[in-house]
């Protein structure tokens, strides 16, 4: 499978404008045999609301108006996506990311890591399991941004199949040190490829970092961006390769299994409440 | 706390020359004001044994000779050290590290993650639970090795408090990857400090990779060694940086919280049986 993905920047709340710009990359993308283009974290919506109310207004439904026209391009293109947007249910907001093919809304994901206190202070907590979609051939899971710092995400699809994990973020300056290392050691831990896909550019004063990259199974950085220009970037996804956790390095001699190494009775603590309490959200 | 990695070569089955070593060593690394000296995995023993019974015969039971001896010069010197054996307990054998301190041995730990068929094949899966020990204050891990590409370890002992993570490593060939990544990415997401300390040269043919190294709580490399070098280098822990988990990046907008932040109900996958069938380990 070839993929590709969108270092770009994002119109804050002009959701129609990024929309066409989404449909404008895929048909790019597509003319390159692409067969899943992923896009940054709120590339849909923008990011930086002030206010519940202020993300409310741009908030989509999912599957809905914004989905429908980039699944018209998905169709036309006979590829898939995945975009960020600020998903709306009810009165309830989520920071989420959704998989689009020819035929529509594949899977959506709602961000189950969220900053302590946080440009996502106005959405709710991802209430859903981990889980993986499959697109053409190849399982494909969804994380979003600080997601990526947390590797019970990464392990938990890994453990359900992932061939690839995607993860649209908006990383800002501090996230420098994660952009390094987390990215590749998640690729390297699970065997599985990672694409991360973070914006450039400004929202109302708040810079990202750009640096988005995609690792191979080994951990081996394939291609990271520029910190700050927009860039379209490819890779080939093997799936025999993402699917080979027993890894043979001198046969009888020195041989690994990502998984069947796994010593899951000495994780107990892993899954117990940390009982740590984190300060209530806001709701305007 | 001030401590010291010791990049170094190991007498493959020479205990006696090895420890004699590991005390010239701790007498030089205390002229710098060294708390804690860490050194690699099967310091004492060696590594590349080529039957339970060729291991047998140079296995150290814990306390013993080798960490009597050493334990006198830690009196001498007033620090702590890690150093890595294979450990005989009646009939079994571990692949063990040890924090030995002014008055002897302070906490064994004996290796989780043992590769699916490897070097480690005549040693028994550790059977304790991962534990933090405390070196003057600082609350020490320790892992080994491959444990290092298990990111459920460095949590465990993450979540019980420990400040600094040392791995005593032998990284082959191929795990150049894991070198560039995961120590990194283990003090990023636990907000620790993570020191690796691996061996160079060769036995039996099986070379060492060197690359040695000391991560902050940001994940910020501090120094790395050299591929193939013998090499002393030194650290400060800063416990107040180990202990900080609430990071604020901007006051109310952008704060981070390594603990806090998780969302442990949703991790139930990590802690099922996987089913997954290991090799039948070999007696001989």
């Amino acid at each position: 499978m070839k993929i590709a993905g969108v270092q770009c920047n994002v119109r804050f709340k002009e959701v129609s404008a990024n929309v066409t710009a989404i449909q404008e990359t895929l048909r790019e993308t597509s003319q390159q045999g692409t067969q899943l283009t992923v896009f940054p974290e709120c590339s849909v919506t923008g990011y930086c609301f002030n206010s519940k109310e202020e993300a409310f207004e741009v908030a989509q439904r999912i599957p809905g108006p914004a989905t429908e026209r980039i699944a018209e391009t998905c169709n036309e293109t006979n590829q898939h996506a995945i975009v960020g947007m600020v998903e709306r249910d009810g009165e309830e907001l989520y920071n989420a990311a959704v998989l689009i093919g020819p035929d529509g809304v594949v899977a959506s994901y709602r961000k189950v890591h969220l900053p302590f206190l946080g440009l996502d202070r106005f959405a709710s907590p991802g209430n859903r399991a981990f889980d993986v979609a499959v697109a053409d051939e190849t399982k494909v899971a969804m994380l979003i941004c600080y997601d990526a710092s947390f590797p019970e995400a990464a392990r938990c699809v890994s453990l359900l199949g992932a061939d690839l994990i995607t993860l649209p973020t908006n990383w800002p300056p501090g996230s420098e040190c994660a952009a390094a290392s987390a990215i590749a050691c998640r690729a390297l831990e699970n065997g599985v490829y990672f694409i991360a896909v973070n914006r450039v550019g400004e929202e109302r004063g708040f810079r990202f970092i750009g640096r988005s990259q995609i690792c191979d199974p080994s951990g081996r950085i394939m291609h990271m961006a520029s910190e700050s220009e927009e860039e379209i970037f490819y890779a080939e996804i093997d799936l025999e390769r993402a699917r080979r956790k027993h890894i043979i390095r001198v046969p009888g001699q020195h041989e690994i299994h990502r998984f069947a190494d796994r010593r899951p009775e000495m994780y107990g603590a892993l899954t117990k409440p940390h009982g740590l309490a984190k300060p209530g959200r806001s709701n305007n």
